[in-house]
């Protein structure tokens, strides 16, 4: 099936409009996308009775859709069910003069829409694929592909990126030309940052198993 | 005002039971609080509209309510609201023989309630402290502390501690020990390590401006 592409600039909508100035608001795709690849793990939100639930899943994407493990969350997903799915990378402390202006540098994208459940065995092995090499790129190859049996005990979830929020901060924080800049106080930011360590073999595995390549480099390189 | 203390054991609800084998449910709350206290920022699902939505913020707490930086849900927040806040630490890819078993280790502490806004001064200025603390140790004395307008214009939730789950899974892959360990894959875990950073000064401070050491002193410590 041809669809055309999603468009480069986000729309606004009332769930994607910004409210708040501190952080920048970005209607660019390229920043959602780039979000998107920074981290593997997000916050799935549903209805569960009426009330939201909050589950971390791992997921992929392709141009058009996020791809979701659902498990944690099926129990609730009975056809097609409003989600939103947030991804947030933290990069650092904001450190003001005043407690008021204190605050996080981060990345956020948040994607609204309707989640479908992916049934089609062709678009189910090529969405786990994509969530496979996400977070561990060449263990698609390298590790024994789903079977038939594991393929239908493996719920995917499909949510289109077409409307997505983004939010990013970066940068000092916005108290250094005010009336507090005369306190003397020292301000700035506290950099945070996840990095892969080095892998840890499995205690069952036989002596002398080699680290394949594809996860030995990965070792001391940043994450998100 | 006197209350219990909250029990030792998380109580088992509809909503807390754990459905899934692989993650390990925890029913101790002092893994409920090291899990909070590993980390300073949370995802907040609410509905607005009758759809979830989930926003990152922050949060600290005491011993009974997790207090929350509630700006960006506060339009959705009138009077007592249902939420659930999730707070996700992950350690590492679980790379399994097969990509079936393939997961994530990860700690997550999930918390339902109905999140009300802070009113009294006195308790909104200790839940400002308890959040401020909570991330940046030492800056509830060293900021400049909210003056009454700021206070007026910050919203701050409260979320009692009462219905968490926990779930944690540490370790190695679950395939070692059956028939995919024959295959003669390198399987094991890939961690990932989250450092505070280097003190990045605001470029607006005045040449000289010492940082203080309760700052200087996380740089190159584990976050999580």
């Amino acid at each position: 099936m041809t669809q055309e592409p999603l468009p480069a600039r986000l729309p606004l909508t009332d769930r994607t409009r910004h409210r708040r100035l501190r952080e920048q608001g970005s209607l660019e795709r390229a920043d959602l996308e780039a979000i998107l690849d920074a981290g593997f793990v997000c916050h799935l939100g549903v209805l569960v009775d009426g009330r939201p639930l909050v589950v971390p899943t791992v997921y992929g994407r392709d141009e058009r859709w996020l791809y979701l493990h659902g498990s944690v969350a099926s129990r609730s997903l009975a056809g097609e069910t409003p989600v939103c799915v947030t991804v947030t990378h933290v990069d650092g402390l904001v450190l003001a003069r005043s407690v008021f202006e204190h605050g996080v540098n981060y990345r956020s994208a948040m994607i609204h829409g309707t989640a479908r459940k992916v049934t089609d065995p062709e678009e189910k092995l090529e969405g786990l694929r994509r969530l496979t090499e996400h977070s561990a790129p060449g263990q698609w190859s390298y590790a024994r592909r789903p079977s038939r049996k594991e393929l239908a005990a493996t719920t995917l979830l499909a949510l289109c990126l077409e409307e997505a929020s983004v939010k990013i901060r970066t940068g000092a924080p916005d108290d250094g030309d005010g009336p507090d800049a005369a306190l003397g106080l020292w301000a700035g930011v506290l950099p945070l940052t996840t990095v892969w360590g080095t892998p840890e073999p499995d205690p069952a595995l036989p002596a002398g198993t080699a680290v394949p390549d594809h996860i030995a480099r990965r070792a001391g390189t940043r994450h998100g």
